[in-house]
């Protein structure tokens, strides 16, 4: 508040302030602020880029939200999956308002927040499909849809400038494995009674057509079933994907195999679904790990992680001969229900050739359906919705514009169309009728890296010490001075990760030399500037070994004072 | 020689050698041997996978061929992709041996020679299609093929023990874009006189149908530059694509455009092919970069490297605004004539975003085709050549599996089928008639990697500790001590990659009284053991880091005696 100047000319307007996800995939979260009142949809994590070093993952800025906190009334959730709920650990901790979501999504929050202890402090609200919550001057309600996680939502929120459509992630599944398909006639109506703004999923805005239905994933593993008569069968998929868990039961059941779960995340997701009845396991049909020698192999099915290729799941454990369990050979079809995200194929690839390896047989294509609308689809919520505006969501910033392009086809014009960027500051409201949108501002955004136990404690200057360090190691000289620089001890020259030194002498001998030619450039005295001979031992090595190996480890020169 | 004990046992046999190339993309070389001779085929590089942090590229371990050096008469090539021909500078500088390739082939292979200083010091045999060279026992027969690069060649290989027929990376082309396609007639004519074995190409053994020709990709480009007649077009594909830059340059003679070449690789390769005459280039159609500025931007073309998002290439740098040369904007649409390779997604998809946001248009789907035979071309291969035995070849073990799959298809039975690994002694006789094939030991493969000027000074150590550097970087503690460990000075703790020290006053704090305690564990005396110091450091903060933190940096104690 005490950031506010100009409150009253702004009264009448609505603020959208995306704080994460837009130009990315993952770390959904973006604010809507009238007046009094913030509420926040999604709160979601994003994966470390590849020259993220050693961070375990990547949260949102929330400053804004600090500044304002008197203001936020609640995280609204569209779905459990971890680009929507991810940070809200972290977030909650500073931000502690009631967080609102359907019942699986709530299930799936609870578990993270009780394993951080954060469950007896936080306001939790299970709201049904339908349903409408008041939130100051908001209202939101949670509409039907679905997705590769059942439970999912979009969102209409209610403002006092018009009505907002956020589709969270969505597809249109006309025959869903359970619950109802996406509530098309509560879009319908909504868009009949006038939508200000369409904030709609991006991620598959490039892909011509539709989308499957998820029920067509469960033909096809059905008829794998069928035909695989004679080997165990070992599946990995999504843990979140509860429906496809679900057709791989119904045709385990069918088929008269037993079930096993494997994987930590999957057995969560698994006893959370089916607490929830999301989830509908005929009795007698899962067991447990160790009872998996009680029957033969092809009476029994593996449900398990890692179908992303992560090096410490399930699957990639099992081809690694490391799984204590479960080993895989000849006799054994895995089956890769999924397909491998961006940036994991590399990881995927290395799974499979493993198992093959192994004399496994693996299954990898056409078992898998996307969670997301293709541009038809896309085309038919906004056919539906009508909106006066349009905000591309959720995608990289590639897959923004091609939505943008579905939007142009459709006939909206640019005024009509928004693209965000991560902390853009959209301003709606009305002028005689007419929709006044525009971008007056920026909040604070960026990426908070978690390494370990550390929010925030990894960043730049770090990152770029481990990518230095990983690109051609590091060079330790260390010697003892005493306070005139009258060298006592050393230099002594130890290396990390620039070459096998035992093989490497003649050119460490000649670091040596350098090293004392250098130091011997800096002749002691008072007023002795010990910066002067680090930085002569530094550029001295560098040039030395830059020629000599065209590599530049970091030298990194210590002296020991000695009184 | 001085290994072989039961020469005269063997001395019927063909040994078939892959010392790289199987169960990875890249590094292709083969050895094919019998009695006193020793052929190798092709002598590729591969490229560092992505834990290998630091290393340029990959090159195999020919220990085998130095042991053999007597033996070895000859590299031959079948075309000039840095998989196929990259490891000649290294590998001949131990094994200098004449090398036989075709025109374009032998031309890439002289620039990479130039370069390394070794062009003086080899011998260089370009051969025609439909030419036989012999060398020692063996007869090489090179055989047109198409290819992604101009000027590639399948190899007959006569033997004392029948013919092997070596497909090199293929494509069945009917309507190539320079020379002719395929010499389907003569692997039939070698198929009907009889082929002992096949090593064709797996890379697409996963995908059905055919590979459509590279004229379809032209007819894509020339359909582009006739609706893109208002802005600029900037095309990155493959330097090395020739077919490919001659159907751009056709295309933008017939509209009017005038040419810039920008990206070393691709300077270098089309310097090359227009010399060979593989590449047609219209009077006054290319222009230099410095005469763009004066055309209208709807008169050029910039034909560039980085198609694969290579941080360094052309079209990365004028993304990053770091070209300079070249800036990019609206008014540029920028065409992406490739498909990413695996793992390389990621880094495609981050230029694409980078060029969109300056407001460009990017087109970067259906304007390539695949340079490797699909399933019903191999099938059309085996069927014409029809050898007695198979060892399917490039690829990645799933790949190799594949090709594995169609032989079955085909009526091949598991015993004709050979999946080798790298190192595989594949030993080929014939026993009354019958071919007799069997795997009869292992020489020696492996990685050899490359650091800048360094060969193989990067070991398993060296990266190991990159790694480790990586992930959670180090902290290294300094101390001086008398030599009965009594502490003179210190200890001084010093972190890189770990966290930020500035912010991290009480742990940094803390972390001192844990080594003070470490080291007052050890008291000094006669026979003090530097060793036990530095462990009880090391143990303490390696527990103390990890409780506080859950990192694990590498810890290192350097101490400097004084006497």
């Amino acid at each position: 508040m005490k950031k506010k100047v100009n409150k009253k000319v702004q009264a009448s307007r609505l603020k959208i302030i995306p704080l994460g996800g837009l130009e990315q995939i993952g770390m959904n979260i973006t604010a809507f602020e009238y007046e009094n009142d913030i509420i926040v949809v999604d709160c979601g994590l994003a994966f470390p880029e590849d020259d993220m070093f050693g961070v375990d993952l990547v949260i949102p800025d929330v400053t804004y939200l600090e500044e304002n906190l008197d203001k936020v009334r609640a995280f609204v959730i569209t779905h459990g999956h971890e680009d929507h709920i991810g940070s809200l650990p972290y977030v909650l901790k500073k931000i502690n308002v009631p967080v609102y979501a359907t019942r699986l999504t709530m299930g799936i929050i609870e578990n993270k927040l009780r394993e951080k202890e954060l469950l007896e402090i936080t306001k939790r609200h299970v709201v049904g499909f339908g349903d409408t919550v008041r939130l100051g001057s908001f209202s939101v309600e949670f509409i039907k849809t679905n997705h590769s996680i059942v439970d999912a939502a979009a969102l209409a929120i209610g403002t006092p400038v018009g009505t907002i459509i956020h589709t969270g992630d969505f597809k249109v599944d006309y025959t869903p494995v359970y619950g109802d398909a996406i509530d098309l006639m509560r879009f319908a109506e909504l868009g009949r009674k006038g939508v200000l703004a369409l904030m709609c999923d991006s991620t598959n805005a490039e892909r011509p057509g539709i989308t499957a239905s998820e029920r067509t994933v469960g033909k096809t593993i059905d008829s794998l079933f069928q035909e695989l008569r004679d080997t165990r069968i070992i599946i990995a998929t999504f843990a979140s994907n509860v429906d496809r868990v679900q057709q791989i039961i119904n045709s385990a059941h069918k088929y008269g195999r037993k079930v096993v779960v494997e994987g930590r995340s999957m057995v969560n997701i698994i006893e959370t679904a089916t607490e929830l009845k999301c989830l509908n396991v005929p009795d007698n049909t899962l067991i447990s790990i160790d009872q998996l020698k009680n029957y033969p192999g092809n009476q029994t099915v593996i449900i398990t992680t890692g179908s992303q290729g992560e090096s410490m799941a399930a699957l990639s454990r099992m081809a690694d001969d490391a799984h204590k369990k479960i080993s895989v050979g000849p006799g054994d079809t895995i089956i890769f229900s999924s397909h491998p995200i961006p940036g994991n194929e590399k990881a995927v690839t290395n799974v499979i050739n493993k198992l093959l390896l192994k004399g496994a047989d693996v299954i990898f294509e056409d078992v898998h359906v996307s969670g997301h609308p293709c541009q038809e689809d896309i085309k038919l919520i906004y056919t539906l919705v009508q909106p006066r505006i349009t905000i591309p969501v959720h995608g990289e910033y590639r897959h923004l514009i091609a939505q943008a392009k579905i939007a142009k086809e459709l006939g909206y014009t640019s005024d009509r169309i928004f693209i965000l960027r991560s902390g853009d500051v959209l301003e709606l409201g009305e002028d005689h009728g007419n929709v006044k949108a525009e971008i007056t501002g920026k909040v604070p955004v960026g990426n908070i890296l978690v390494d370990g136990l550390g929010v925030g404690d990894v960043g730049n200057v770090v990152l770029r010490d481990r990518q230095h360090l990983a690109q051609d190691g590091i060079v330790i000289v260390t010697m003892a001075m005493d306070r005139n620089g009258q060298l006592l001890a050393g230099p002594e020259i130890t290396s990390r990760g620039f070459v096998y030194v035992k093989e490497a002498d003649v050119l460490m001998n000649e670091a040596d030399l350098i090293v004392q030619t250098a130091i011997a450039s800096c002749p002691p005295g008072r007023n002795f500037d010990w910066n002067r001979v680090k930085t002569a031992v530094k550029t001295a090595l560098t040039d030395f070994f830059w020629k000599k190996t065209m590599r530049r480890p970091m030298i990194l020169p210590l002296i020991t004072e000695i009184d």
